[in-house]
């Protein structure tokens, strides 16, 4: 166990048992401090929008197929002219340094041993161009918490663009701080430095609350903005946050290159849709013109299957690889993203799909539950 | 603490913790006596209306909306040509003594300090004078419940008109009393006296139950009544306990200067629709005729902001704001306030809406939970 | 308490409160024996249906109105010319004696001094005769479980017209005993004589299970028999049992003078749909040319007002006041029916409904809960 | 009780109570042990589908029928040419020596002693001629779980022939095996061996867990394997598993003589349909082609008869009737058909249904419960 500011952060490294990914969270709150577990675990006010975007799964079922002719299926995939052996991603979810003592490097690690998407967040614990080493040139995105101030914008993109990220997932749906009760109830305060605050800006990170990180964020942000990043940064640019077809316009119109919908695993607006709701008539509206990362309740390989066949590209998860990191490292990781891809491969070839395109191309059932 | 009649009265004067509005029940049953807190929470019957009111806020979703470049939400309005800072209002809850030793004269000051609106009752423990004087001048309505007796109603619309007040609330769906069980299980009576029927009437006000006190009101209410006490009074006239698109034509039909869907807050019919669900069919039939007041359900800043986008002008809570009358006196109520409104104002701007017209504006989901 | 064959009968003859109809049952628990109870408060199966019978009046709702300027409603009605203070009625449940010693005579005292209609089982406890001199000439039907055995049939017939019956309810839906898995759990022998099948049949009654009752009675029942026993009895028939508008037509193409909506209580068949759900197709159907009566789930005055706006004219209870005759005899049962009134009453006030044809000509609301 | 490898079989040769086939499950809980319990009541994942199955019978609703002038209901059936008492008949669950010593023996005899349609699994504990054996010349099924080594599937078909069965059902859903967490939790591996795997296969049956048994099986399975085994065997093939009318398009357009619409108890893809909810949009596709066999979540009476109603022509159980041969071996699954066909044969007496033809031309109610 590492101590820092007197919060004892976990630092196993081992493989762990994982029976599926939700039975990870019991596990973890045993392990992590209530502070940081809260702030992980919560969603905003009563945490309904949380709730719906687990149940929401159940809104659309998938037809077992029989006589399809197929074995082995293939998880493999290509996004963003990206090669992945699953469309399985990990989330943008800050501050894993309250799991783990090594935070999002073994994040990065673990994605990297499995071919998997990594995307680390600007609020991680730590440093782009440490998660960018323990990544060992496997491909990575980096997300950006825009700033008030675009001289830290610029001095992040640069750093991120040095580390060799493949794309900007600019956020875009927390222009304020959701109302999460867990944080207020805990009384809780960032206990580990975010490496990236640290290094390139002013008094952020150590010791403040999620309330005083997100007043130096920009609360307005625009079309503009978009352009702007790509512009300077000359990667792909994704939006993230998006829950309605109007929004993907807008932001494809600004040279978005990939639209990620998510209502940010409900700790943003509560009182909205399920994320996973909200997917298929965005998809429809975007028709292919570029590619749509989805989160928000995934937690099954079932739900990875349904979110593609509903329009998804990639898949990301965050809370569940984070309570594998607090449990097991890089290796509880890997674990965790086994498992995820057994149930969907498993998931695939009792759907009669040798192919994530042909899980793309699969027709849900909408039967009432 | 307060004793009246054996009954104890709150009268703390202090400011208190908000996690939410729906957190104050609790709280505050510990400090108000059995029957004055049974009548307050109560509903009609087996409450079933008063759940779907809660639960019928489900029914519509706010959608996130992002690159909005949209800062510092403004919450003001002007509804009846009186500025407030918040939609959110004071509904015209009775018998507020029940709560705190300076009931209304309390919930007036806390209204005006955060620039809201406040609306008094017929049935309130305060007198019309007190709760104006409370308000130092801030914009107040009355709420009448009609008399058998047109001298009663002269006399009490006399000293509403006398005080100041900018309009009159016509309760219209109390026209006998909603079977509520706990008054029933609690055998209660009211123990604090009310002091416009003191003042204005025979006999009514302490001691007596919640039967005996509306057997003096009007069964009979026609829309000549609405045009009767427009015409004596010279105000306008906001009809309450509206339901139907039916019923709204017959008001402004009447010459109601507006209307105000409510039922009761679940005390009177019971089996009832929520009144959420009533809203949107009234909202599109008064098509803008007149403003609309809402209330029954109301908790959460993401409701504030469903009324308004359903229709509503002003939104009306009673319960939450008279637990925090108990839990702090004046201090108490403006923190429940405050707690609203920051939570109405973190999901304007997370819904992309700067103004309260946009939020009107915006168009609700209506996926099934 | 009166002592037969070891079951211990109720005989209170005493007022009780009654706070609501459904509160009844948890007291009467108490004092019914186990057997005797279960067969009471039992349906078949896993009580599906019994259950949905009672969620299915939320399916509706009723619209609160207002400016409706009405006062003291008037709940009287005449259905099958007889004259009647309220459209509450007994339905005609057996075998009462399980509950009290005095049964259906205390029962039909109590619905004659409420001038409400009393509805008799051949499986009643009481006689023919002696309930309906309990009456003192108030308005009984008498319920027929047609026998195998038309000699019994004739027989029961002669002596319920002589005893001045207005009508006979054939009862159509219990052609065979439902699996009440309640009487089987108990091994529920009927303990109390019952009176009719005493005098007419061979050695049926006491001592005798609910499947040895029904085998007596007959399977085939036609539009045939309806006529017949039409033809013989001269008497207005009522087909009990219906849930289609194709069998309501085939009763009324047989000469049915009524039509009776029930699910027998979710005794019979489960699996079925609630009997408030089945109602409203069938008084559509039906269109006015004979009266409905209508059962299976109400216990409350909104419920009342429900089933007379869905499109019946009367509407009838068992099981609750057979619980209040068990604890306060035909005082009891009074009261039952006096807060079920007062209920009921005030439901129409509140939906500005001043009589019962305007009860039934209101429009419920169908949001979905 | 009887001893193999340290698991403890049943041998139970006895009637039992069958209040219904529900409540055997917790009869059964007790001596059953643990790993052979999980495995036979567990589904797959968290066991959602599993959960779906049974309550999607509550989505449609049997019309209770009155003046229809039946008595004594005719389950008697002919379905495949072969003449059946009931359209009951047995699922092919595997490996039923788990439950009882005897296991398919005892099951097969049942059924045959109840003129009712055994099927035998590939897994099962006893032999295909022991089975025959025990049917003494009753109809019998024969399922194949079929292997990637075409000898096994020959050889096994040739003595399924020779035993005399009159189908094979093609199982088309288990392609791989569903993620079974209880056999996880349980670390469960089969202690009893399996007669066919033993005489026909290398190493397969005792002590292997579910995932080497299904690792033997074909993952590729094409309509060219449906018309070859029909071919080899010239036996009528059903597929089974078809949950799709695509899929049944495909079994017939490839000779199959029969659809088995069925979900594998929720086994298999968990996130799929109630397999209650996709029969209907089958049997309309398929249209009477051929017949319909229906499983999973059937329990009651009024299962059968709604699946029926809704297109099958055959409603297979394994689960229940399982539990009954633990409880009693060959009389404990005959009480539990009798009480399953009791519940039937009322239900078709209250649906106003003579026969199982009427009972498949009844129209299902769709109410939303």
């Amino acid at each position: 166990m590492t101590v820092v500011n007197g919060y004892e952060q976990s630092d196993r490294e081992e493989h762990i048992n994982v029976l599926n990914l939700e039975s990870l969270e019991k596990r973890a709150k045993e392990i992590i401090p209530t502070g940081g577990f809260g702030y992980i675990v919560g969603g905003s006010e009563d945490d309904w929008t949380l709730a719906q975007n687990r149940k929401a799964f159940t809104h659309k079922q998938i037809y077992p197929r029989t006589l399809a002719n197929i074995d082995n299926p293939d998880m493999s995939t290509n996004v963003f002219g990206i090669d992945l052996k699953t469309p399985v991603m990990m989330a943008p979810l800050a501050a894993q340094g309250l799991a783990h003592s090594k935070g999002e490097v073994d994040t990065a690690k673990a994605f990297a041993n499995e071919g998997a998407l990594m995307a680390q967040s600007t609020y991680s614990s730590a440093s782009i161009a440490d998660t960018a080493a323990a990544g060992e040139g496997a491909p990575q995105f980096f997300q950006l918490y825009m700033s008030k101030d675009w001289k830290f914008n610029e001095a992040i993109l640069d750093e991120a663009k040095k580390a060799g990220v493949k794309g900007i997932i600019l956020t875009a749906d927390a222009t304020v701080d959701g109302y999460r009760e867990a944080d207020i109830i805990n009384d809780f305060q960032f206990p580990i430095p975010m490496a990236n605050l640290e290094k390139f800006s002013e008094g952020a990170g150590k010791g403040q609350g999620i309330a005083e990180i997100y007043a130096a964020a920009a609360q307005k942000i625009s079309p503009d903005d978009v352009r702007r990043i790509a512009e300077y940064s000359d990667l792909p640019v994704i939006v993230k946050g998006i829950q309605t077809p109007e929004d993907a316009e807008l932001a494809i119109g600004a040279g978005a290159a990939g639209i990620y919908v998510s209502n940010h695993g409900g700790r943003q607006l509560n009182g909205g849709p399920a994320s996973f709701d909200a997917l298929s008539a965005i998809a429809d509206s975007v028709a292919g013109r570029v590619p749509i990362i989805f989160d928000s309740g995934v937690r099954r390989g079932s739900d990875v299957f349904k979110a593609l066949a509903a329009g998804a590209d990639l898949v990301a998860l965050g809370r569940p690889f984070v309570y594998a990191l607090a449990l097991g490292g890089a290796l509880g990781v890997q674990d965790a993203i086994q498992e995820l891809n057994h149930e969907f491969a498993t998931t695939m070839q009792l759907a009669g799909t040798k192919t994530i395109d042909e899980v793309k191309q699969s027709k849900l059932a909408d039967f009432k539950y």
